[in-house]
């Protein structure tokens, strides 16, 4: 018996926005695994099950993924947005790299729309010019190389999506990411605040850099730090294709 | 009689990967306007007229799509991967900037599946932990500015995704932001090259930064100079979620 790991982006929460390789996917799906508010996107049918699981557990579930895949099952663990992008692939490929037994087992990634694709679309092109994008949680890298991209990001004038700007066990950092861009870059860059885009919860607002303030993001909320060229034409934000 | 304007990502080149709000916003259009190979993608009809164009066409393109828009026509502008970047979606604002009489049109942006996101799946997750993506192309920005980007995205130790490393038009650029990525960062970090990912002739192969040549990219090759802590398991490559 062979069983298949799927790791599948959800895109960022409209149904509409979920590519047909990923629903097909989850229709053949016997096991979904991934974070609780993740897995309760998936409906639940006769012959699948579902395993929610709680943040911050990335490399249990990834290898408990790789055995019920080694066990015969068709296993699809579920991310947000892109698995590829600050979510579970990464931690799937860490899992296996651990552990060789598994190492030919049938795996594919499969991408979705991320975050800050999702937020860009819905002001206009605010990333239609070179960007980077940075995880802002240090969980898993120390605070200084965080503190380190971001001036570089701001040197080289890259529009910057900041992803996990802010959680209740980290309330600071972002203030700080804040206050390094508008040191190492104009103040009056545009910045994008998008949350929980393409739900019923959607909110979209943009303030300059110098009057954003930290509680304008939470968890939910992907940020844009524009670059010094960006404009605005009516309810629209977009970075020109030429540089400045 | 009111028309609408949409912009519209068609992602890497499989259908399997067009979210279904793309794919319905298609079925409803009465014009399609893009570039001749991605006009090409959408299946003619009766009552659909489809507007292919050359590349380097982009604001005329965009101000045909906003008049034809302003006439009370369904039109949808296709892009390639995702709109928003390096593609129409800015062009189409730029043309709304210089055109106030249509302000007030209706305009949609829909996300795609951008090619980054496709070649990274494909092979694992390199785009696992911070990064940016860099146009290649110097048409519309001074060479300064991309070498320099290059540099500071090298310090930053970002995973970098290039955008349209080569053309006929300029056959050496990619091979000076080899040299310039080699200077500013570790030589032994991974090059992936992606090309036309999804599609019948996809092709991908990964060499170490001091073995990548220039003739391995061409317009259809989606490049990512992987981080230094970057890492190989099996066929897989990803980056770690933690820093180094």
């Amino acid at each position: 018996m062979t069983g298949t790991l799927t790791i599948a982006g959800l895109g960022p929460g409209s149904e509409a926005m979920i590519t047909p390789e990923v629903s097909a996917a989850l229709a053949s799906a016997t096991d979904i695994l991934g974070y609780a508010p993740y897995v309760a996107r998936v409906a639940p049918r006769d012959g699948l099950i579902l395993h929610p699981s709680d943040n911050r557990e990335e490399i249990g579930r990834a290898t408990d993924a790789l055995r019920l895949a080694s066990e015969g099952r068709n296993v699809v663990v579920v991310s947000s947005g892109d698995p590829g992008v600050f979510a579970m692939a990464s931690a799937v490929f860490e899992a296996l790299e651990a552990s060789p037994q598994w190492h030919d087992l049938s795996i594919r990634v499969l991408p979705g729309i991320t975050a800050m694709l999702a937020a860009a679309a819905r002001i206009g092109a605010p990333l239609g010019h070179d960007f980077c994008a940075i995880n802002l949680s240090d969980n898993l890298k120390p605070w200084a190389v965080i503190e380190r991209r971001l001036r570089l990001a701001a040197e080289a004038d890259f529009s910057v999506a900041i992803y996990n700007p802010r959680s209740v066990s980290r309330p600071d950092g972002f203030a700080r990411a804040l206050e390094i861009l508008g040191e190492a870059g104009p103040s009056d860059r545009l910045v994008i605040f998008a949350r929980a885009i393409s739900t019923a919860h959607e909110r979209i607002e943009t303030v300059s850099l110098r009057h954003a303030r930290p509680e304008m993001a939470d968890m939910k909320t992907l940020v844009i730090v524009c670059n010094s060229a960006t404009r605005q034409v009516g309810r629209w934000i977009y970075a020109p294709r030429h540089a400045g």
